[in-house]
């Protein structure tokens, strides 16, 4: 499973004043944790960025890669941010997350197209979450033309089933569930020459719930997840439950060879 | 999911000393505790049993029903114990386990039927443990020929695809995953008039493994059989982590409804 670390987000308040200050530590102490822990990209969410998004983005890339050797995640509404991000990127990164909105699909497709990026296409329209599974596979199917469209590799394309909180809205997560089997077969039902990747954000299912059940919800539903054939998921790589969560997939799957140490690094 | 105990088994030693002293209070004990930890059956293997077996289930039967009205499930080679057993028991017994042994089926099934008993079919046969995924459905396709023949309700029949150590033969731990997904198709395939159950005896996953690795390793891989349909498992009901993933497995797919509190009983 292609591992996308989540910790650098404006929604932390520590990371939400590193970014504001510049002040570089405490986002590449982040950025480094993750990925000793295992994570192949780290995800950087610098939330609107209404305002000097661009410096920012930059400021942000060059920050990271500058003291450590991982790809990002470049996560962001302000689309002219994500194309200044990916001007000074090394190595193939990743576009988090693309909505089913035409308009933008017609700005970001051929941008990951030009800059070699992967891109997280996500089950969200300007309607909002869709409200069941046909209306997810609705959504995907046209982020799918779009990438065709744009001659983008369908393997650097990465379906977002939408997790949304076990706690408001329990049907939808089952959703998720159902979403992710469907968009597995699409390959098959479309006729398409490659099969697009899978990944969810994983932590969305918790939200709401009590700190004690985060992490048992985020594991379980992951094994759940990785059962039906997911690829990828952007979570939180220092939760070392998580993470022995997925050695344990791996050994039981026989994607890793057992041995009783396979828990240490 | 149904819900089998496994804790009263004469491989543990204040089991093996409780029967052979007919001395009640401890089954008692252990056949309580596991169905208030939410077991459904409760398994009693009495091991070969070749001498006064039929005694000796009589006694177990009627020294736990005595104190907990909790079905049975019969788990003994001995034959004669297991129709002993099924005499004296109260509501719907199971027996665990029946091999794909054409003998010991003609004996089995039959008795199944008598008594109104549900049975576990297990893809063993006389020439030990299936190597691959094809011998795991052969064995099982003879079985419920056998459940046909003798006109026994499929719904009443479980089919085992055999859990193996994963610290022995890591290889079988995946055949085991994939011989279940077999067998949630052969309905279809055998047009079969209704649909077998699927049952596994989980720690054996774990067995040979280190003990602080027994219980990762039993609740990821029941999650793993959970999403791919298993309806019943053999397992440690007193294991509280492995009891709360599947709650939190009935969570996250719609199963029982959200509420902060559902880890508490």
């Amino acid at each position: 499973m292609i591992i996308v670390g989540e910790n650098i987000s404006v929604t932390s308040k520590i990371v939400g004043d590193s970014i504001r200050n510049r002040d570089a530590g405490p986002i590449i102490k982040m950025a480094k944790a993750q990925k000793e822990a295992g994570a192949h990209y780290v995800d950087v969410n610098i939330g609107p960025a209404t305002k000097n998004g661009e410096d920012l983005m930059q400021w942000v890339v060059k920050t990271i890669q500058g003291a450590v050797d991982v790809p990002l995640a470049l996560d962001t509404k302000n689309t002219g941010a994500i194309e200044a991000g990916l001007k000074v990127h090394r190595g193939t990164a990743m576009i988090n997350s693309v909505t089913g909105d035409k308009d933008k699909l017609d700005i970001l497709i051929p941008m990951a197209k030009k800059y070699n990026a992967k891109i997280v296409g996500i089950a969200l329209s300007e309607k909002g979450v869709p409200p069941d599974v046909d209306s997810r596979i609705e959504v995907i199917m046209n982020i799918i033309n779009s990438a065709m469209e744009y001659d983008l590799p369908l393997t650097d394309l990465y379906l977002d089933p939408i997790v949304l909180p076990v706690a408001v809205l329990q049907q939808q997560v089952y959703n998720c569930i159902e979403g992710l089997k469907a968009f597995k077969q699409l390959k098959d039902i479309m006729g398409l020459p490659d099969e697009p990747k899978t990944i969810v954000g994983l932590s969305n299912v918790s939200q709401s719930s009590p700190p004690e059940l985060k992490s048992l919800l985020n594991r379980t539903y992951l094994l759940i997840l990785l059962s039906h054939g997911l690829d990828s998921a952007i979570l939180d790589p220092l939760d070392t439950e998580l993470m022995n969560a997925v050695k344990t997939y791996d050994i039981l799957t026989n994607r890793i060879l057992y041995a009783h140490s396979y828990l240490d690094k």
